[in-house]
């Protein structure tokens, strides 16, 4: 008798989701490095993802799946997705289409840097935030 | 009446840790952009790693305090601490000592990439680990 092939979704036995079905997932942009966002994955986003392409997410507050950009028309692209040692974390390597991965407009979700025991903003607004969430791609 | 000074804490009360205490952060090499690993870490250590300059998480699998390096010896000297906009992510980044982050001797934990629906490691070992855990510093 021969082995039988893996299932398609062995993948995904080896991702270690929490008690709540999840895993965070870093959003690296590819090209200059820069860690966009922390955002969080069940099984079938990581699933998503990998068919699509696009980075896709579960979001703990609507508690539903999140295509990023779906209402910012921002979406990222991902290039590969990585496995931690301990199977707990994952890494997308991304391109993020314009230029904003968050919410207020900056490139990053990571713009405010520890000083004098005081959070201080220090990247530059890059997109108008009212200009994010039109309908539709911008 | 003068306003009373910030508290010395009060970028800690602006941290969003989980209901067991904990905020997940990310270290990046400084130098490269690389992602090196996903961990966590609660108030004393956030704190620690600002006071000392030394990574500092707490360990989940141990039940306590985590000084990144105590047994490796492989330190992250820590340029500086980042918080998301949502304040529920953190971000240090480092300069690791030793060239190898990872308990397998590479680099980055995130040294597996998703091919054909299975994860292949990738990046070489730099370290070996048999010689990562000797009594002190390497």
């Amino acid at each position: 008798m021969s082995a039988l092939p893996p299932a398609a979704d062995a993948w995904l036995e080896q991702v270690a989701f929490d008690a709540a079905g999840l895993v965070p997932v870093i959003a690296q942009q590819a090209p200059s490095g820069r860690v966009l966002m922390l955002a969080w994955a069940d099984r079938a986003a990581l699933d998503e993802t990998r068919r699509t392409g696009r980075a896709t997410y579960f979001s703990r507050s609507r508690g539903r799946i999140w295509r990023k950009g779906e209402e910012s028309g921002h979406l990222q692209h991902v290039h590969e997705i990585r496995l931690d040692c301990d199977g707990d974390a994952v890494l997308y390597l991304v391109d993020q289409a314009g230029g904003a991965a968050c919410h207020t407009g900056r490139e990053s979700c990571f713009y405010r840097r520890l000083g004098d025991q005081a959070w201080i903003a220090t990247d530059a607004v890059r997109v108008d935030p009212r200009l994010m969430y039109r309908k539709g791609p911008p």
